[in-house]
């Protein structure tokens, strides 16, 4: 049976500040990121949300970025080889401690923002990132941009890869997403991102900005929940993909 | 055949920033209670100590502190419950994800500065503390200050707790601690304070300042590694300790 | 002629995270006291702030609070008297540039949170503070609770105060607030509040808790604008004081 | 008759953390660069140095760099150019407090580490920058690399700047410093590193690694005091300076 995962970046309040609608958000999902403290989320914030992704059976995965809250890890910072390694070993730790409490099993890893993006391009990053994850506990999934040099990396020292795609990103012929400043390079239309997460679920297949068919493997599709657009579009990405009688599970489920 | 533990706060520095001479103290102590980000440390500095501790044989501690870095964790802090203990379940994660990657097992919590005195005199804030160490890992040893809140509470919770004593502070007669400002507080002749520990280890008292026999427990003993002086007293009162017949080990070891 | 001025917490958003519905309250107000960094806000939400007071003729006052970013500064923290006064002189310089780069005058300082409460019953921190705000530039106003001890340290030190009281807030018979614990504390009828602020502006003086009639000074109503229900009363209150012939105006304006 | 002014940064313990040797440089520098809390320092060091450097007749500058105190502000950021002002603006505000305490007047600014570096060689930033200190206050000088962007965008903008010289560092014969990454970096010959200064100072020119003789303007020379051997050079290079008749003094000064 066709089956897939959804998965949104969750946990990202911190202390007084309310961001994203998590409780809504999380019984559409498979699979959640949360964030670890560093460019967002605090304890208390990451606690909470781990009871929440455990009571709808959503699994949980470590959401690592850099230690940049007043910019939210969306600023690319250029940290050592070691920085980035320890970095992200701390932070799943540090989510794990919640996961241990609720004694339930942390499934993946997901970079965040900045450090994402660096790394899905840089294979030397990616290999730090993924050589640190695999020491904590080489269980832990990575979850990574489709066809990016995280894939790669986790491919290279043996771990377990989940590809994520987007449903309202354009792509190049070589799989990359398009870059946002170029036109196209968003997808507005709703119903037309809808079908194209269906071909890339039953297809394998997606076609890129400049009209060809590529091949894309897609074990997961990123939604987002922070507004009430996003929520309402995951709710019929969900239904769609329902209809469609593909199963939306988390990648970890056997 | 008579043991006890000496421990030591390690770990302590931050990015350019160095504190204490942990490559010369690792050695002379049997368990480090390593800073988790908080108060101190950051992921590099708390990855190197762990790999120091693991090639000494010393045993590691998480030593979790409030979120206050320009205080070093000494300023009290009224924080909530909940906040105090997922603070201290975030930075135990943090610093076992370490222990993994290194694949030793991470013995016990001591907390820090103004949490660890807040914490030994406050008994529905250590019973919260507790709480959260031991959902997270039932196993870990909570290191507490003799005969405080924190060792009623590890009790009443059912978990192991190891106490420590100090070698250059006064008792008074209830077995807590005489306040620094007072008079006499502090042990400064060290030929005097090493024939207290032995007394402590070996007969299970100590003389209060108001000259009376007390009963104590202690399981490891307190040095300090931050300057040439400390590191010298550490060295004699090992060497006490041996020379008494007395084992050196961490308190962990079975 | 009567008047009366409205002060308002803003400036409250930090990095990506969004709080309080400034645009909105500054009309409203006369006086803004303006986050620093510490407790909430960053220099482009302080810069951004500076700017629209100025385009609605509000004045602006430096809100300063203790570095506790993760509890917003709500959190009582026992710093030293140096520490307190030199966090502030930081905080209100730092704010400074901002006016002096929209070429306005910095009008007041208000202490924020748990250090505006610390503060208003220890003359010791509350003397240091002001000591720090007049080393630095003695044209400042403190804006401070009526008949606390930081009104004391203002006035002993020579100091322009400006006294504020609270819509919401029940009286002590010594012009104290009642604690939030008790009940009673919090008034909640909305015409009853705006009643009271009448006599307190009009007639100077307020019903205690206990029903006896006290005197009390009023420069300036506290009034938020951190929800929908806050800035409703804030609109009606401002209508009422109108109505009643009260201009309401900054303190600092001549 | 010849002058030059030493630059040095200072103020950059934090807390607990201690680096430098303030009290030993400032007698020797004409000039201090102190750090403003964001990469380094706090506000109780940020006082107790400006006070010394009043002690000392040494002019003050504010050093301001990224919010990145466990990089040491070392790290590149991609902050945004409104960012990049208001961080910087927000700092000197900060910095200026503490001299209106002390009743001296802010003379500089120099950018720090990894902001220095990049509005070194970006001229957008550098201008973004530069407006930012304009607006704050025009009688600030600009101590920047000689020759940079940040000379240019001062220049455009009308604004003073002082450029300042490594004695240290070898030029490529655009007058941009060699890479460190570069063999032949680093001048580590000391006499020969005083030489050079002397030649800068009463010459206009300096010889680039390959071996030509290029212009370059030295207003300030920059000195480290982070070390026993650094501490020694500044002294000897003061020494030569004035037994060459050399008057050792702050740019700003008349």
């Amino acid at each position: 049976m066709n089956r897939i995962d959804l998965n949104c970046d969750l946990g990202e309040s911190f202390g007084t500040y309310i961001i994203g609608m998590d409780e809504r958000v999380i019984p559409l999902i498979s699979s959640a990121n949360i964030a670890c403290g560093f460019h967002a989320s605090d304890p208390l914030v990451m606690s909470n949300t781990v009871v929440l992704c455990k009571k709808y059976g959503v699994a949980v995965g470590a959401h690592p970025g850099f230690p940049d809250l007043s910019g939210f890890g969306r600023r690319n910072m250029n940290v050592s080889l070691a920085e980035a390694k320890t970095m992200v070993q701390y932070q799943i730790g540090a989510l794990d401690a919640f996961c241990q409490s609720e004694k339930i099993t942390l499934q993946h890893v997901k970079l965040h923002g900045a450090l994402y993006n660096m790394a899905g391009k840089d294979y030397e990053l990616a290999r730090a990132v993924c050589e640190g994850v695999r020491a904590v506990n080489r269980d832990l999934v990575m979850l990574v941009l489709a066809g990016s040099q995280m894939k790669k990396a986790a491919d290279d020292l043996g771990m377990k890869a989940a590809e994520e795609v987007f449903a309202d990103r354009a792509y190049e012929e070589d799989g990359s997403l398009v870059a946002r400043a170029k036109p196209g390079a968003m997808i507005t239309d709703e119903k037309f991102a809808i079908e194209r997460v269906l071909t890339m679920v039953l297809e394998h297949r997606v076609t890129s900005a400049s009209g060809r068919k590529i091949p894309i493997n897609a074990d997961s599709v990123c939604v987002h929940g922070d507004g009430e657009k996003a929520f309402v579009f995951a709710k019929s990405l969900r239904k769609a993909l329902e209809e469609s009688g593909i199963n939306v599970c988390a990648f970890g489920t056997p």
